[in-house]
């Protein structure tokens, strides 16, 4: 359909990898995993709940034969909840892993080179992460770490889907937002075919403009999409899975490249009806919708 | 000695309290705390390295009647080496701060607003620390939960002392670098006066800038000031404490108000040696030469 030269034309870059993934999952849905112990039906430890939620949503998924294209723990959720539930997240990572899906620990990482390096050992050795997200600020020595290992890959921090976006990220410098310079500038960093970003569902224009500037120069990384709702649930960033498609095609991507994730609206799905014990049907039945509206 | 007004006379904010701190330990060294099994001369599993390290080097304090202003593990170190060594952290910070340090986790931490409000909660109530650190891309509410308890403050990347500094941080807005541009958007935001900065010790003419630059709006954050060195200890990144002070000092601000960081260089001043025996007492007679040197 659109021309993908360079990045997603190497075999190993991230980009293909996702292409893959999407071709073998039908469908291009990123599941986050918040978890929010309040939302949860379930009893027992926090880490306990924690494990059976993101292991019963695989359950849940296996018996329909459905699988998202990734799963994306926001590590803050564990963190909140104690070191007992943050120790159950290798376990879970490896789970999704056998089951096909790529996994994204959304940590938000980055510091000074020989620092990123530790981090990027706790991610990808001690969690058994296959991608990790990381923030530009602190410029290349603080990513190159990440990209080491062909193997691994990164999304950097880009243009989010938060109201506090803004603040830096549209700054304009000699005419562009700072946005654009990052995106700039790393496509000159070591291993970029192993760099995707993160730019948020909830400025449609923004993601248009951003896939037209890399599609323009014959670029083709992958992106993370954040904020995406489900219909009737709660807690969601409000964009929406079909009109984010809708733009990565009008900036001349191929939406298979790309992770459109959704997290409270999968996760907390079973709200809609208020019926607890169908937790993990719900979120099942959640990403098929969203799988069903991105229509790949 | 010099005007220090707004921030730093509040009595509430991050300033005042590090100034008091300085005062009652005669110093404002931080010590960062970047566990490296191998440098480490112990036996054990990496959980007991790790706290037998941490603690050691306070039970060398004690016993010397010598304490830093600050300490400041990386979350990274403790990362790599597994969950046990990151389950020691709430011990290590506790025992510390019992002792009278003030304690940082240095995470570099920031998400969309209701994420960042849990990696606050890990922060101050899974790990204990007072403060942590910030990264800025992501804007407002990615920084605002960590501040909603007076008690609790964030030292803000502003001008990092890595090497990658220069490829965001510096870029020239309105004739201006970024960083200036964080750091007065900054100082609009909602309890700023709980918000400090990290500003690194490898850019000294960028630290007399930035301090002139808030000295000139009669504004005094603390800066927590990483990559300062030991002189002839490895690993460190090759700032000089005395020069800190003297451009502190020269940008109008009051050293006593800041923390300056020293990790390998006191962590493994036992190198300098090679005397594997005296690593907790090299740390400390590290930390008195910084502090010499600081001259406070």
């Amino acid at each position: 359909m659109v021309l993908q030269k360079y990045l997603s034309s190497m075999p190993d870059s991230l980009s293909q990898r996702l292409h893959v993934r999407a071709d073998t999952c039908g469908n291009n849905v990123c599941l986050g995993l918040d978890p929010v112990l309040a939302r949860i039906p379930l009893e027992g430890t926090a880490a306990d709940v924690v494990e059976k939620f993101c292991l019963g949503i695989l359950d849940a998924c296996q018996s329909r034969g459905v699988l998202p294209a990734a799963i994306k723990p926001n590590i803050a959720y564990f963190e909140a909840l104690g070191m007992d539930a943050v120790a159950r997240l290798p376990k879970i990572l490896a789970a999704w892993r056998s089951a096909g899906a790529h996994t994204v620990l959304d940590a938000k990482r980055g510091d000074i080179g020989r620092t990123s390096a530790a981090y990027a050992q706790a991610a990808f050795q001690t969690f058994g992460a296959d991608i990790v997200t990381v923030a530009p600020y602190m410029g290349r020595d603080s990513v190159e770490p990440f990209l080491e290992d062909p193997d691994h890959s990164v999304y950097l921090l880009l243009r989010t889907s938060n109201k506090g976006a803004r603040d830096f990220q549209d700054l304009i410098i000699d005419g562009e937002p700072l946005y654009l310079h990052v995106a700039r500038t790393v496509a000159g960093w070591k291993n970029s075919e192993n760099i995707g970003f993160v730019v948020g569902a909830t400025a449609p224009d923004e993601l248009e403009r951003i896939a037209g500037w890399f599609h323009g120069r014959s670029l083709a990384p992958s992106f993370l999409i954040p904020g995406v709702s489900v219909p009737g649930v709660a807690g969601g960033q409000g964009g929406g899975i079909d009109e984010v498609v809708r733009r990565l095609r009008a900036g001349g991507l191929d939406p298979r490249c790309h992770l459109i994730n959704s997290s409270s609206g999968i996760d907390y799905a079973w709200e809609r009806t208020g019926d607890r014990t169908s937790w993990a049907i719900a979120a099942v039945q959640a990403l098929e919708e969203l799988a069903e509206l991105a229509a790949l």
